[in-house]
């Protein structure tokens, strides 16, 4: 039977070992060696913390197709460098100026802002890196599509174009349907990629990616509407950052239309949608069914 | 006989139509739609202007091996876009604060720092998206080769970590060697990289790729020569952008130490050594000839 507690903190260890092996001079060095502050910024940023659901999410949809754990991890780390980056970058003065992630000072409070941007900055290029190396996946056109899933869940039309719509969301004037859409770019785009990518590690087929994906896409809002939940009824102390910001800086969130009550309701039909979208999977899914589970029972 | 104001004029509409065209909410779009204003900050920072030299050595590199010139497009492109992207992180307040970059308004500046910071993002990522698909190169092995230089000549060991230690070098102590260290990774690595990227698609052998390297990092270090005794001789107006910057802002040049009159018979040296490096391959490497001689040359 699938045990959720032990896989989970089982890839939590292996993707915090793996970057802190990853993120170093000999690692990151180029044409030049590795500039000693950026390299110490990016490690603050993805050290020490975080659930690191998304590798977990890589290795949980490549176990359907019976890839080792091992194999799904170089990918993992990749997402992660992301999802990493993009917490710096949202982190920022200019964005959603934050001091304190995961009980810590942000990057650019530990740092200074020049070394947030920079570090933010070469995660994501060392995230690309570390696909398109032979170590992530033998063959190369594996790598290449794992280089275009992650962009693609990244980019303008993903995680980057989803924080620019929260943005301007702030500012108002957002229905119930533009903010499904914006959180669906901003969270659920790299949620839908880690699963899409453990699925390209597996060699899935058309028909099982396109479930795969049904079933990440439902997870991801299930991930984003508990989020605001606890955003609402979760203390400071328990996330380890400030919560009730998004009604102070007057962020849309559905939450806040809906009431706390009916937005738990939602989120247990939404946990059934992703549980659905798994019906042709064995018991190999019992990894992604759980994380589903876990997006809505989630303290923190 | 080779023409090099023929050929970089043809480059610069190539690459301006090529960002124009991929730079649109229909290629930009992920699992979402494009953010319309992100898009549009990438467009303003990419767009209209730029000398293209990245995509011209990559072009003028593959010539080398007869690859036709639209060939060498997409991969000229995600350089280009890569060179974008680090010129807007550069240009924000909390790095090296521009207001004006090539006669227009920085795009903190026309948009707000926000989008800025995100159309940086969103230009790094897809300029991998470019290079993972097929239409870049029909060969996934050269796909995958193409991200790993690109990622290694703009992270940590390469651009970025050259960006961090300019920035640390501002605050003095730097030696020459130090500086020098530095430029090669600020500028010299993106240069060299476009190079090399040449050169993989053109099916270079190892000792092709490195003579090809060796011409490239001399040619990096004469590009940034040049731009340091600019920034002493030139005006603002035929720059389109602030001069007399480094040393406003105690940054550390060669041409600071050693006047310019040393600096410009030392810039010459470099481009002889470029051309040496180039020495064994036929008048195919007129272009690349051409380029190390233009960065001496150049007024703006």
């Amino acid at each position: 039977m699938y045990d959720f507690s032990a896989d989970s903190a089982d890839c939590a260890r292996a993707v915090e070992a793996g970057l802190s092996d990853y993120l170093t001079g000999a690692s990151l060095s180029g044409p030049g060696p590795a500039a000693e502050r950026l390299v110490a910024a990016m490690r603050h940023g993805s050290l020490e913390g975080g659930k690191r659901l998304r590798p977990l999410l890589v290795r949980q949809a490549a176990a359907i197709f019976s890839v080792p754990r091992q194999d799904t991890l170089r990918t993992g780390l990749a997402v992660e460098m992301v999802h990493c980056y993009s917490l710096i970058h949202d982190d920022l003065p200019a964005m959603d100026d934050d001091d304190m992630r995961r009980g810590r000072p942000t990057v650019h409070r530990a740092f200074d802002e020049a070394s947030a941007i920079l570090a933010g900055d070469a995660l994501l290029t060392h995230a690309f890196s570390i696909l398109a190396d032979v170590q992530c996946h033998a063959d190369p056109q594996v790598r290449v599509r794992l280089v275009a899933e992650l962009a693609a869940g990244s980019g303008a039309g993903g995680m980057a174009g989803g924080q620019m719509r929260d943005i301007e969301g702030e500012k108002g004037g957002f229905s119930e349907t533009d903010i499904a859409a914006m959180q669906a770019m901003k969270t659920g785009a790299l949620i839908r990629a880690s699963v899409r990518m453990g699925a390209i590690l597996g060699g899935a087929d058309a028909r099982a990616l396109s479930a795969l994906t049904a079933y990440a896409e439902a997870a991801g809002r299930a991930f984003q509407l508990a989020d605001d939940i606890l955003d609402v009824t979760a203390s400071p102390e328990s996330m380890g950052k400030a919560t009730g910001k998004d009604a102070e800086a007057g962020k849309q969130t559905l939450v806040g239309r809906l009431g706390i009550e009916a937005a738990r309701k939602m989120l247990d039909g939404i946990v059934n949608e992703a549980l659905l979208a798994l019906r042709t999977f064995g018991p190999r899914a019992d990894g992604l069914r759980a994380t589903a589970r876990y997006f809505a029972a989630r303290q923190k």
